[in-house]
């Protein structure tokens, strides 16, 4: 193992350059505004948690966590969702307050293993927790505020797919009853979006030709919402059959605020995290391969903190978005450069306090030795000075 | 050690509820927003960085750092400043920027023992860094830039005190010459502001009298900028002398910035951090005990990067300031209650998505079984609505 050398930062984590925290912030900010407007408002938890709580709920597998001791020994791990912390607030501090709760967020998480893949250990999410409100209006909302959010970050085409871990449960229990471990397996093939492999699963499981057509029929249940008429006629079970009854009211009240052309529905789609319970989506971006965008029911989490109440939500990419999504570029605000010399100090200085008060930036420089002008010099950090200004 | 509760986090690190979350953007975007027009450009760095390189450089005792292992088993830590990983920036990714360079901040940062003593182990620091101009007229830049970035954030009345860490070492090496351990006491004493103790250790040391008259002195240089003249008085080493004559030059810049008034001169303040080398600053708010900034030149600590260059610059304690520094609290905007049955639902949505549109804070909800009207809950998060809409 060699030493890192002196400019050196790990693996998977990032600088920001300015015209890159300029673009982040933006997206923070306009985001952040619109989930305002929904009355959503803002929380921030620590960086750190107690392994033992919040790092167990969290959704992120053990081995992904980053783990580290405080002063007594105890395990803390850096908050790999903000999910999880919510859960926490919403179960202790927040236990008073009235349901349902609308709370949204802005922050860092963290990945121990994506490093090793090329990926990031350190990114940003921005998103929201709807708590305490179990109905298909919930969900459609949360859906609604995701599609109005990606717009906000400035997404323009993208889609959501629309599913539900109900469905997939249902018929996996109707045509594989009590055999865990070949179910688990499935699931493994649909989360990895691997339909040759949960074909070849599906054949070493040496079922009817019936029950085989019924575990891939699911494979062609994405589409417009008639994709729910023929869901339900793939899968008599009662859970399949409560899980699509849920999703076309939720695709009604998205009629309902009109943003329904955004979305199809995708049953193959299960999320990517183990606490969602019901409806789940995901936003898919034109330019990226990757979802910008995940969300989805979670009903059992919060009683892991002892408050059991339902709640959905989602969270933005946003390290992708920053990345992946051309944005028109909004024009740089170049600085004026007020340049002086000894004697005339107070003169230039009064006039970048004037300048900057009229919302100008301005950089002020000591005109050295013989009053001979400085050039501007282009950086990455300014292109250049919109204006010199002397006074000698 | 007992098992953390469900609903526990962490001694030392805090959960921001929407009010202080309201509060502390604010402060963020106005201190943001000032350096802005000062030509400070926004630079985001990673919480993790390698044990061996910034956290080496950083000022930070070893026991304050949260250090923690990457899945190579190389030592990180989070980071405790964000000084010695901009030093890493301009000597990496800006190696090629023209000097000066002018950068801004705000982040979290770590320091492992505070809990112990009920204080933060993550807090907010924001600030800025000048690099690549050792002049008096860089160092006043930065104290200028802190006074209206301390107006920025809201806090009316402050004094910042302005010392050279030059002048006590120029000083002691007068008058213990060779004399470290003894050095490092007295340096211990004044950086805890100990005065007593400053005077015992001087006691212990067998000095005649002008000696210890002489050390004894340095506890009156405090006040305006007459302080300078007693301070050439009392010694006449070389590095005490020209330390005076930077500050000099400073406090004249000051002047011309129109800004002295807010400043005294504290020869006894020799800053917390080991890696100053020159003119150092803290500012002070009526109402609180503990610094609200701090501040001052770091020549020496580029080159541990691999670029040699002179710097200076300074970082608000942010979160000193928003638990302490009473603001007006601005009138915080009610949402709007649109509720609606389900028959009313588009009408009720479209009318949400309108008044969003001109700004309003809009929560929705279905009107269940009867249609009876809902009444607003008061809770933490919204102190009722500014308007009950309802579409049945």
């Amino acid at each position: 193992m060699s030493k890192p050398k002196g400019f050196e930062k790990p693996a998977g984590v990032r600088d920001y350059l300015p015209h890159a925290v300029a673009r982040l912030r933006r997206i923070e900010q306009q985001v952040l505004a619109c989930m305002d407007r929904w009355g959503y408002r803002q929380i921030m938890t620590p960086t750190m948690e107690y392994y033992d709580t919040v790092g167990v709920a969290s959704s992120t597998s053990d081995q992904k966590l980053f783990k580290l001791l405080n002063n007594r020994g105890t395990t803390m791990v850096l908050r790999s969702d903000i999910t999880a912390p919510i859960a926490r607030v919403v179960a202790s501090l927040l236990k008073g307050e009235p349901l349902p709760i609308r709370l949204s967020y802005h922050a860092n998480v963290f990945r121990a293993i994506e490093e090793e893949a090329g990926r990031e250990a350190e990114f940003f999410q921005t998103g929201v927790e709807l708590v305490g409100d179990d109905s298909p209006e919930a969900d459609a909302e949360v859906v609604a505020l995701a599609i109005e959010s990606l717009q906000a970050a400035g997404v323009e085409r993208f889609r959501i797919a629309l599913g539900h871990v109900g469905f997939l449960n249902g018929l996996l229990e109707e045509v594989l009853p009590e055999r865990l471990e070949d179910q688990e397996n499935l699931k493994h093939d649909l989360l990895n979006r691997d339909y040759v492999g949960y074909r070849n699963t599906i054949s070493g499981l040496r079922l009817s030709s019936s029950q085989a057509d019924k575990l891939e029929g699911i494979l062609r249940l994405r589409g417009g919402r008639e994709i729910c008429e023929q869901a339900l006629e793939l899968s008599g079970n009662p859970l399949a059959r409560a899980s699509i009854e849920h999703l076309y009211k939720v695709w009604e009240v998205l009629e309902a605020y009109d943003v329904s052309e955004h979305v199809l529905v995708d049953l193959t789609m299960i999320g990517d995290f183990s606490y969602y319970t019901g409806m789940t989506f995901e936003g898919y971006a034109a330019e990226i391969g990757s979802p910008v965008a995940s969300g989805g029911r979670y009903d059992k989490l919060l009683k892991q903190f002892g408050r059991n109440v339902p709640a959905t939500g989602f969270a933005l990419k946003t390290n992708r978005i920053l990345d992946g999504v051309r944005v028109k570029e909004t024009s740089k605000q170049l600085p004026v450069l007020v340049q002086y010399t000894a004697d005339y100090r107070k003169e230039g200085l009064a006039k970048a306090t004037l300048l900057r008060s009229e919302g100008k930036v301005v950089v002020t420089t000591l005109i050295m030795g013989t009053g001979e002008i400085q050039a501007p010099e282009h950086g990455l950090l300014h292109q250049g000075y919109e204006e010199i200004i002397t006074f000698s």
